[in-house]
């Protein structure tokens, strides 16, 4: 048996899941809430199942959830997405990345990302026969090295992947960042893939800036989001994509081979629930202050806090605390401490190590206490 | 813009369903029933949302479900798959199939496919870089020509793909057929995918012969199943691949970076409703009802009527009726019968046309009595 993927192993959030879970510790690693989503959308869910709304929907997903989406990118971004040709409904923000990887990487092209770099884009990459170029963000502030991108660039390079908010370093780009990044894929036919999940957890009054919005990189763009992520819902595995109709053309004749399509009700459901705009504009301020909350919580500790400008990421630098290396670290900190969190050099392909590891504050203030508590009592 | 997938169009069933709505007519074409599933079924849903278990599950599948399927498949087919190393829940098993493919065919592979052929299995294969390599089941039986399979396995054909029962012919394999497929790839590392997704449909007392009952066999399988098409909730996209530890963990490689993992609430769901065995035991009389129903609701028509043995699908030979090709016989059908239909010639790369349609029976029996009126009247 001859593996397509000889260098994968078990991705790193299963792991240390996996790991909190045996120990019992706090899991602050994987991403996702400990605390519920509201009932109405439960209902909701309840209500098409008994309405009878449970076969297939069509291939790029319920009208009403198309039209809800169109209408929030509309709303917020400014651009007017086709519901018919411009917006499917994935089975989660990562299927959607790795379709669109799929359709549009030829073998032998290369294809642009940044590390640390979430986990799943280069196996995405080379299991389509693409090359991963890895531009690497520095710590401590993760900023892009345009004139490194800019050279980085060849007649080969068929896609960069951005993501912002950025998982694991929590930094946003602003407006210009987009810019130069449009001057630089200006008169190519590389495509973007801009990774935008958190898109509604932006802090600090800061407008989040989409690829969705501005209008010379949206020709080329797809950009995909996470009703998971902005709902709080991450195990329902329901995302989106937007891009141009003729790479969304392309996009459908993989995504209808792959799930071909999304749980109905969920779908019907959702467009229900997104008629509240409420609901993802408040959540910038719902996560800012869980934000601060577990900051301060630490603010007495030893760990060297780096900016959380978005996501619900918070990074922690330790080398003031301890030699090891981040995995190991991790380890300690989910076996001795009894709080998991996530090691960020699982990020860079060479395992590059800046002594920093992520944690999750989308947790109940009750949770988050706790942990601050044992991680000040420790260090 | 250069397509990975230059030939593919959108998948025949988004088309005829889409045609079937636009002109009111009975859509007998894409597979799904037009009855809902049951209540307790839903309100299992409604309970583990509301219990709050809305986050993401393992990766593999809920526990619960991954045990269920163990033993739904011990009783059955007396094999034991282990729970936590060679069972995965899928989006659908369209996605199970894709992953399979996508996980262990390396490009220039080639890839043994029946046709006509379920439309995911070739595009699946192509985007891979492996070569399909299809073998004809020759109407009106549609049996296997295991001379010409023989002779089309090549030192690399990396992979057969099969079909039982048989979307679109309605045909079921026997033990027979698997012991002669199994003395063909005795010897080799050829990794059989079995799509089983009608696995619990199959009639007249016959029983399903499934690759995971057959000892040499599932050595070397993927066995992939659908809760859709068992549990009336196509809309739902819920299935499993079962598969040896060695061939599972490069599934899971690639799955992981591509869905990733499934609804929480609706696996914790299926797996309590599973407990209950008679919900697929049932299955088979259910369908060959409706299979019995819809047949004599044709019966004084000039229709000829292939067996149908399994699926909840009926083949019809319209030859004595109409001069038309398939496809456009079934847009008349759609258009001005008011009965919308699956031409046969979908399932062939080269357009090759039996002159037989395809009906779906997962119907009300009010659905069909009119349907069967209307194609009565008309022929
Ligand atoms: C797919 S599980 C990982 C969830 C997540 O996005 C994260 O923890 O970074
Ligand atoms: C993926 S939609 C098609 C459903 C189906 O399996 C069929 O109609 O054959």
């Amino acid at each position: 048996l001859c593996s397509r993927l000889p260098t994968v192993g078990t991705t790193i959030f299963t792991v240390m899941s996996r790991l909190a879970q045996e120990c019992g510790a706090i899991n602050l690693s994987q991403g996702f809430p400990d605390f519920n989503a509201e009932d109405i959308l439960f209902e909701r869910v309840a209500h098409w199942m008994r309405a009878g709304h449970n076969q297939y929907p069509p291939m790029a997903g319920c009208l009403p959830l198309r039209e809800a989406v169109a209408a929030k990118i509309g709303t917020l971004y400014g651009t007017r997405y086709d519901v018919d040709t411009e917006i499917t409904i994935t089975a989660g923000a990562t299927q959607a990345l790795f379709t669109a990887v799929a359709a549009c990487v030829h073998p032998g092209d290369e294809v642009i990302v940044f590390e640390p770099v979430y986990d799943s884009y280069v196996p995405s990459i080379e299991l389509a026969g693409g090359k991963a170029v890895r531009l690497r963000l520095a710590a401590p502030d993760y900023r892009p090295d345009w004139t490194a991108v800019a050279a980085a660039i060849t007649p080969r390079t068929r896609m960069i992947m951005i993501n912002t908010p950025h998982n694991p370093t929590a930094t946003v780009w602003q407006r210009t960042d987009l810019d130069r990044l449009a001057e630089l894929v200006r008169g190519t036919g590389i495509i973007i893939v801009a990774d935008e999940v958190y898109e509604h957890i932006v802090f600090d009054g800061v407008a989040h800036a989409s690829c969705a919005a501005h209008a010379e990189l949206a020709e080329r763009s797809f950009v995909v989001s996470s009703f998971g992520k902005t709902y709080h819902i991450t195990g329902w595995k329901v995302g989106y994509v937007v891009a141009p109709r003729e790479l969304m053309a392309e996009f459908r004749k993989v995504h209808q081979f792959n799930v071909f399509t999304v749980n109905t009700p969920v779908q019907l459901a959702l467009a229900d629930y997104m008629a509240d705009a409420s609901r993802h504009a408040g959540l910038a301020a719902f996560y800012q202050a869980r934000r601060d909350f577990f900051r301060s919580g630490l603010a007495g500790s030893r760990f060297e806090l780096l900016p959380s400008r978005g996501t619900y990421f918070q990074l922690a630098r330790y080398d003031a605390v301890s030699d090891l290396g981040d995995t190991a670290f991790c380890e300690y900190l989910t076996r001795e401490v009894g709080v998991a969190a996530i090691p960020v050099s699982a990020f860079f392909a060479d395992g590059h190590d800046d002594k920093v590891v992520r944690f999750c504050f989308a947790k109940n203030e009750a949770t988050l206490a706790t942990a601050c508590e044992k991680l000040d009592a420790a260090f």
